[in-house]
């Protein structure tokens, strides 16, 4: 993992926030080749989930809602970690992970194994952050930031299902910022304050609850793998009844194995939430939140199946699943590879001239202003072409192309692909076909 | 506005949120036809200010930041509103807009205009959100929500420009939520307290700044009209002394005419802003910000050239714009149209049988199926035909393709054309590429 975030912060895939003022806990910025990582994850997940499909719309809800969303929720009430407070050194620890805190006086012990050590009881403390609204700081105003993207869904299910004339079973999906007062937030992007989420609630009959619920733990593992995440690091993982929500029919994560002391974690939860939301929002708005069904003649408040990622979790299982450093067959120095699905790397192609001159980098130049417009290259002058190919490599980059002394003569240049270091000779001509066949799913 | 807000609503553009819980005050979701619409414009300003270019970076920092952040760009001791309060009736307004607001209780009065009025002398009020990170609600942790993305490309700026190894001239760019606890928000989306920036930075030489600022300010105004804007509706504002701020050099707001008394208002500010941020944040965060010219051998802080458009302020402009009202010749009932930029279009076409018979709606949503791989469609068989024209119509969509009795015998469908109303007859295989080649910029 040290690796991967050095990697991360040299090729500008991920800096730490606000890094200059000593770093905001546990807050990260995408760099120049992360917000394209990112995007085509996002990207491809609501072409998947929303554009590709006629029984899922999309939606944008804010980050701000009312607060009366959150004690419908049960978030206000619930959404608790049990903290204790340590009268000698003033710490404040999660009651429940006592065992991973350290003493701020006494780093190298850890709290409850000392005498001195006096802990309070376990205090509830509330993961919602809470801001003021409007310009009286007074408790009618508070609005908290969203714990979770779903609310937003659940609220507009009648202004989306009349606005699109949608019968059920339908889906709303919605991609947005989600924010978590974590005491213990960490492992780089993996759990932090700060993240986005990408959530569908697909809305259904009662009774048909538990076969859609079937229907997307399959559908959502299949996405999982069209990303090209290893099968042997992705498995479910089914809740016991402890782990259990209270109103939760049944519960699968989708865990990835991020290696080291992370291991298996959750990437994904596939929940069938039964009639929960929709009944307590309809009980605390006092509006109906029913589907008429025609056909059948009959009102009822559908059941909701909820698929809900982590977009920084899956970016972060990607650039895991990618990374390896290997020895070239025939070479002494090895080399570091993020083996990236070609339609989720941020740079498709390297162009480089060979040598700076006889024409290469006028030529390279040209060809990269050309496929720019297309696909997004990288042109590179700088450095033996041997240390070209490896920051390609370095950053997932699928092909490599170089004009050489033959080009002149004959307008061809050579592609690498980055996995097999096969080298072809093509017309630059072609390039642009060769690569988007190559690249798209 | 007041038909553009309920035709928003109707059509599944733009909700309020929380609208069953009585909404939050000036915050809006985006529906299903919204939450496109605003990608389209979202990606077409990404793909020309970021991957159409070789000298502009993408960033995606977080909303929360270190609070020094906002020590040094001024914002905790100057991003303020005056505000008075009323010892009778208890209202805050704001000190240099008493003429707009209301008393709240009498509405029909404003403040001031009665004896009995009690204003306090007026006070500096924040505007920025805050809220508290970690598990202690004390000031030092005290966090801000970012009233801009800006910040967020300053603080960044050594870490892009090493990571990418970019010379200058180069800008960084993204696209971000950002928040403002406006005392007066208002006019649909276009004043509200969350709102979406799409900001780029362009960092320059000292000396080069006044060239670089006219380059972007042209540029910027091609955008607006790339996107269809009417260009009697666009024009520059030029920002007086009064108006310009204390460290900017020169500054220039693309006004948009949104009609009725909202009239010409910015949409999208260039600011020449000199060497101020990033002195400041040098001299904040005690840490060097310069750019090192190699083949001058010589340091110095660049200046910056700033672009910043409000995403949702464009939405709304792109709306208002395209919004018409007209009597088709021939006809007597009149339509309502989106004339919408096919690239903009949240739906690229309609698919419709012309009634429920004779194998047209199999025939329909097999041909509806096959396009929406390439291209977002909507597939409609209720109601008359002419009704589901006009549906299309109000949602800007611009092509309907209609499956009639003609179609068994030949594959052929007619395709009809929104603004022109034009209709042709075309073969159902070369439909795809009928509406791509029409749509793509």
């Amino acid at each position: 993992m040290d690796k991967l975030v050095s990697l991360c912060k040299r090729h500008g895939f991920i800096f730490q926030s606000s890094e200059i003022y000593g770093g905001t806990g546990s807050v990260w910025d995408y760099g120049p080749l992360g917000v394209e990582l990112k995007r085509n994850i996002k990207d491809h997940w609501w072409r998947v989930m929303v554009q590709s499909r006629d029984d899922i719309e999309g939606l944008d809800a804010a980050i701000l809602m009312h607060p009366r969303v959150w004690e419908a929720s049960g978030h206000v009430a619930g959404f608790t970690d049990p903290l204790v407070d340590c009268k000698t050194c003033k710490g404040r620890f999660r009651a429940d992970k006592l065992e991973d805190a350290r003493c701020p006086q006494k780093p190298s012990k850890r709290p409850g194994e000392w005498e001195a050590c006096a802990l309070t009881p376990p205090r509830q403390f509330n993961l919602m952050f809470k801001t003021f609204m409007g310009p009286l700081e007074e408790s009618a105003s508070v609005v908290y930031l969203r714990p979770e993207t779903a609310q937003g869904i659940y609220v507009n299910f009648l202004n989306v299902q009349q606005s699109t004339r949608q019968k059920i079973p339908f889906g709303i999906a919605q991609i947005g910022k989600a924010f978590r007062n974590e005491i213990t937030p960490g492992n780089f992007i993996f759990r932090t304050r700060e993240f986005e989420q990408m959530e569908m609630q697909f809305f259904v009959e009662p009774g048909t609850d538990m076969a859609w619920f079937e229907t997307w733990k399959a559908e959502r593992m299949a996405w999982h793998l069209s990303l090209g995440l290893d099968p042997d690091r992705l498995q479910y993982h089914q809740h016991t009844n402890e782990e259990l929500a209270h109103y939760a029919r049944a519960a699968y994560d989708v865990q990835f194995d991020f290696g080291g002391s992370l291991g298996f974690q959750e990437i994904e939860g596939v929940h069938n939430r039964g009639d929960f939301d929709l009944t307590r929002h309809q009980e605390y708005s006092g509006k109906k939140l029913e589907y008429f069904d025609q056909p059948n003649n009959r009102r009822y408040v559908p059941c909701v199946v909820e698929t809900s990622v982590g977009a920084d979790r899956v970016t972060l299982a990607v650039l895991v699943n990618s990374y390896r450093e290997e020895i070239v067959e025939g070479e002494t120095e090895g080399r570091t590879v993020l083996g990236l699905h070609p339609a989720l790397a941020p740079i498709k192609a390297g162009v480089f001239p060979l040598v700076k001159k006889d024409g290469m980098p006028e030529f390279a130049t040209k060809l990269a202003a050309d496929l720019r417009s297309r696909i997004p290259v990288f042109y590179d002058e700088s450095g033996s072409i041997g240390r070209r190919y490896r920051r390609q490599d370095e950053v997932g980059t699928p092909f490599c192309i170089t004009v050489d002394g033959q080009t002149a003569v004959d307008q061809t240049v050579t592609i690498r692909e980055r996995d097999s270091l096969r080298q072809e000779r093509i017309s630059a001509a072609s390039v642009s076909e060769y690569i988007v066949t190559r690249i798209d799913r």
